[in-house]
């Protein structure tokens, strides 16, 4: 295997490949974009400044078929956070930068000059491209304009607007296989960064390209064909997952309490019902046309979680239409119509910003009294006036701390600056946990732990159990896997197995979780080198003072037992 | 002497006196907020929340009329850098609360009704009013209303709208002798966390109130006196802040390159010749009127440094108007006009807002083309806007972090969250040294070296000039003296003795010294637990790598070098 690092200088407008040193050779995913953020950008860096560096990394089984392989990671010192940052996606660039032979591509410099580029990588190698044809536009029409350049098959890693106007909510997207440029690694506003680097979109065409095949090909065929069965067997990533996609936690986090509802004053929304998984696997089977309850997001995805949620008249309206926004922008904001939070959801991935954020912000916003909590029409207006940059848009679409600054609200929905997903932290608190100590900030993709079978309401075991997620939910980061398959793995052995048949390896699963717990410990010192502390491992105040009314706890897992949570 | 405390609770609206303890008893001014801080406030506390506490404190000499001696200290944890925070101002409040037998006025608590209230202390003790009133007033009107009330000799402290609404530049302003409200404790946000606790001004009617007398009052009069001549003597305290005020550094500083020019860009503004001290003095003697080139802003004063500038028709416009607003608000958006900065500083005073935040906002807003540098017009709308309260308004009155944030800006001449005042760091490397290292983030009063006779460029000694002028101002601040009074004091010996001949106590200068080497570490320590570390302590990154171009210097001291800093 050859795999090699693209590098790319915005300053200079220079590309250049490089080999993979050694001692990265197994390193891929949240564990490559992480290693090389602590190897290779100073933790003072200004995160919009010329010594941050953006990279982009694919996982091990990258370029194959194997389900739910090709995540693609995207990794920075956040402008949102202060903090070394990853977040992943699904869609098909990664699969694409694997067939290219790239493991990494690396983004350094800044461009000061407004210029837009576009960078081009084929088999022929890196290109940097003036693109200001690009600027300012839609992450859809952005996307149109390169596929009529570079056909329906390249892939494409993009930002919007909020990305060029560095916005800190602002995502990065790419396309699934059907070219719809809607696969968010949206949170950390890793957009932003791109977005100061003058870079608009990269197009990753593998026409021509021949990738090395695997050390031992059959046994990789037969390890995946295993660990298909295992995911076709699963009762939650066989059926559950494929039918109701991500959508389904909303019935269990209302059940008990922990679905954030009202700038997260509470865990139980009232118009549940209108939102969650059977109400909107209902309402796209209803209404047919375009709609599909199931949809796979990556090459080869068995698990199938994403959707196509369609109109009243059955066009796509967006897809896919996900737990987290129906949290954060629906129960969060009092808004119980899945039409208007799709609506809602459409108009953020096309100016390019993260739902979770936005929705954090926008709920302490009506916190404050700029609009009304349930208020539909006010809620669709706002979402206008940010795709229309007003100071108001750019205020929300500034995340969730700007916003309280600016309105004076003290209940802040934030950990290192990053706002909560849709887990309510006093009744889900292995979750809370996961907010509370993660290098990333609040965030689920951390290591979530919402349908762990245990009481969530209560403290006992919640710093162990976050720690297991973290650890487990890692090692896909850092495989390059979706966190959804993990109801399917017993251990991670099958997961070693297919990485030794492809790099003749002799990994064991110990060696994945000895690698995982590495790459933590290098993103908790990075954020220490750039001045966090313990006193940054702990949620907002009133998280501890003020009960749930759903459940009648406070978050109370003090700072001693949280600092016991290492990796 | 019975100095007491008095307690107020704005959750429980209650009023209660008591004593102070032994253990503060010769702390007071920043010395005692900043004790009481690290002593009663959480670490983890939310600054606009429950756990926070707004602490007034006045000085040793406080209630006499020895010059410089009746500065008003407030302290809390500060909003704006997360910080532990001290401002504090000349006026009347500070003599009227020693008066009244008060070393400290503590409040705590928070108001989430919404409702105004008015703290009213009197020879009865302290007693809290609704004052609704008064809610969205300017400071102008506020005032006005309380005179109305309370009468004209009255200590006033108010916050303006921008208070009220508990954004970040707020500050907190006290009525000077002749009842201008317009002595400001501008920086940190401590107007926010007024605001936060519903309390919209304190009346401080020493009406029948005898003060204590002093231990050996005849001493202390001989000391006074002796003071008082050495204020007199001296060239710079006698003779050259009397005429020009603090607005003669403005031909120091931009002869050396060190006036903050263009968001900071550069340090020499062309216009600088319309700005400066001998400008200031030419147009106020020439226009005449209510004019007046040198005032008194504390009883007794005899530095008087403070000014009143008039219009072109002799009408006040402004009182005072001194170097750092001329710096932040003209030479930094490149405007050199006196009428303009004075208009816009008349603005920022009514709604009760930091001059130097502001300014450095704007810059920003300006470097993000927002409005263009220089334009006047477009300048004084967007203060109207910031008045009438308008998004954009509210975005500048949040501060330079969170401008520089919404507009995408990496330029942000803050440290520790807190705009820069006039001394711009790459040409005057000690006051930068000051920038980095004080707890109290990006802050001149914490310790400015710019009339030292040295070689402002270099590098060389200005870490331990720096602590040198640290520790200095830091005396006097724990004193309740104004730092102008510095030039006059070959070192604090005339300090002690005053400060024993009122308390009967045996002093020394170097008791005053450990005490506020003390009173600095335990400022340290608070903010370490809050989480701030060594990253925190340097300067954003661009001024490491982009050189000033009138000095040709960037900012080379090192982080070891700035580590040395130890109290």
């Amino acid at each position: 295997m050859l795999d090699r690092i693209l590098r790319v200088n915005m300053t200079h407008l220079t590309v250049a490949g490089e080999p993979l040193p050694q001692e990265y050779r197994y390193l891929a995913g949240r564990a490559l974009t992480s290693r090389m953020v602590f190897d290779e950008v100073a933790p003072w860096a200004e995160p919009l400044g010329p010594y941050n560096k953006l990279i982009f990394a694919c996982g091990l089984l990258a370029g194959t078929t194997i389900s739910c392989a090709n995540r693609l990671s995207i990794g920075a010192k956040s402008p949102l956070t202060g903090g070394i940052k990853e977040s992943n996606a699904g869609g098909i660039a990664a699969y694409k930068m694997a067939r290219l032979g790239y493991r990494a591509i690396v983004v350094e410099g800044i461009r000061e000059d407004d210029g837009r580029y576009l960078l081009v990588v084929s088999k022929n190698g890196g290109e940097l491209r003036r693109a200001d044809q690009l600027a300012g536009k839609g992450i859809t029409e952005k996307a149109a304009l390169l596929r009529q350049e570079f056909g329906t098959k390249a892939g494409l890693v993009l930002i919007g607007p909020a990305g060029e106007q560095r916005l800190l909510t602002a995502g990065i997207a790419n396309n699934d296989p059907e070219g719809r440029p809607t696969r968010f690694s949206g949170r950390g506003g890793l957009g932003a960064v791109m977005g100061a680097k003058g870079l608009v979109a990269i197009v990753l065409d593998d026409t021509g390209c021949v990738p090395a095949e695997a050390a031992r090909p059959d046994e990789l065929a037969a390890k995946g064909r295993e660990f298909h069965q295992l995911l076709l067997n699963n009762p939650q990533t066989g059926e559950y997952f494929p039918k109701y996609g991500t959508a389904a936690m909303m019935e269990i986090t209302n059940a008990i309490g922990g679905l954030p509802t009202r700038n997260f004053r509470t865990g139980r929304f009232a118009g549940a019902d209108n939102l969650n998984g059977e109400a909107l696997y209902q309402t796209i089977v209803s209404r047919g046309g375009e709609g599909r309850p199931t949809h796979a997001c990556m090459p080869g995805c068995l698990v199938r979680c994403s959707n196509v949620y369609p109109d009243r008249e059955g066009r796509e309206l967006v897809a896919p239409l996900e737990y987290e926004t129906l949290g954060l922008l629906g129960s969060n904001l009092e808004i119980g119509s899945l039409d208007v939070v799709a609506k809602a959801n459409r108009l953020c991935n096309d100016y390019g910003v993260d739902t979770i954020e936005i929705g954090c912000a926008i709920g302490v916003a009506m916190e404050a009294g700029v609009l009304p909590f349930g208020d539909e029409a006010a809620f669709l207006r706002l979402m206008e006036e940010m795709v229309n940059g007003t100071y108001l848009g750019r205020i929300i679409a500034s995340g969730c701390v700007v916003t309280a600054k600016v309105f004076g609200v003290r209940r802040i929905p934030a950990v290192k600056g990053q706002g909560m997903p849709a887990y309510e932290p006093r009744a889900i608190k292995g979750t809370a946990v996961t907010y509370a100590t993660s290098a990333m900030g609040a965030d689920h993709t951390a290591g979530n732990v919402a349908r762990a079978n245990v009481k969530h309401h209560l403290k006992d075991g919640q710093v162990a159990l976050s720690r297991g997620a973290q650890i487990k939910i890692g090692m896909l980061d850092a495989l390059g896997f979706c966190m959804m398959i993990a109801p399917a793995l017993k251990d991670s052995t099958i997961l070693a197995e297919m990485v030794n048949a492809r790099f003749g390896s002799t990994l064991s699963a110990q060696d994945l979780e000895q690698l995982t717990r590495q790459y933590l410990q290098i993103e908790k010192e990075f954020n220490r080198r750039a001045g966090f502390t313990s006193a940054h491992d702990r949620l907002p105040e009133h998280f501890y003072d003020e009960a749930n009314p759903e459940t009648g706890t406070v978050f109370d897992i003090t700072a001693e037992e949280l600092a016991e949570l290492a990796y």
